[in-house]
């Protein structure tokens, strides 16, 4: 875990978002991209060595729906950077955590990714993304 | 908004977590440090730029009691460290922020605190820190 990411924010609207983390952050948004594998429009800002990642639903069974459905707008996940993925699976899932995707898939960003199940993790859901030019 | 200063996790136990979070990260927690005005036993763990601040209940009416029995352990705020904590203030609630403490506070880690009410910032608890000896 060389450091963290991004973090994954739910959002409603990604224009309205777009706007507001703008006035919050004082920076604009630096791209969009759709991830049709994950259901997900995303935008992306930067703040030191980490991106601030929006997520909003691009389809109605769209994980972020049903986030957003269960608890409302708000953090939905954090992902840190990892050298070797598929190392990284391997010693997490001896420690006992619950690997949700052991195969990793295409994320935003140019990224390989895995998630781990919020059970695990102390309710929070863990991404673990690396580098596809790694 | 230079850098994500630490994100904040609400445990429900701290020497619990401390050992999930030293199998999660591959490292030890560095420090344990109680805000008493806060109500919170805080540890801390190093990723890059940013901390994992653990944060369990020192009381019953503490605020961590009170979001892990309305919602569960997990993600509880993102804290962005800050040159000027009273401008970041004074310009945020220009912007239409709603300030939960306008006045800086004593936070953890020698930090001055200000927090941003959630409804106004998508869902999260935002929290602006500024190093004291800045």
């Amino acid at each position: 875990m060389r450091k963290i990411e991004h973090i994954g924010i739910a959002v409603k609207d990604l224009k309205t978002s777009n706007a507001l983390f703008k006035r919050l952050l004082g920076s604009e948004h630096y791209k969009e991209e759709e991830v049709a594998g994950e259901g997900v429009n995303t935008s992306f800002f930067q703040v030191g060595e980490t991106k601030i990642e929006l997520l909003e639903a691009s389809r109605e069974d769209s994980p972020i729906s049903k986030f957003i459905e269960k608890k409302s707008e708000g953090i939905h996940h954090i992902a840190f950077d990892v050298e070797d993925i598929h190392a990284e699976v391997l010693r997490l899932k001896a420690a006992g955590f619950e690997i949700l995707n052991e195969t990793p898939k295409d994320g935003a960003d140019n990224k390989l990714v895995v998630f781990l199940h919020p059970r695990s993790t102390n309710g929070m859901l863990v991404e673990l993304c690396q580098n596809k030019n790694n």
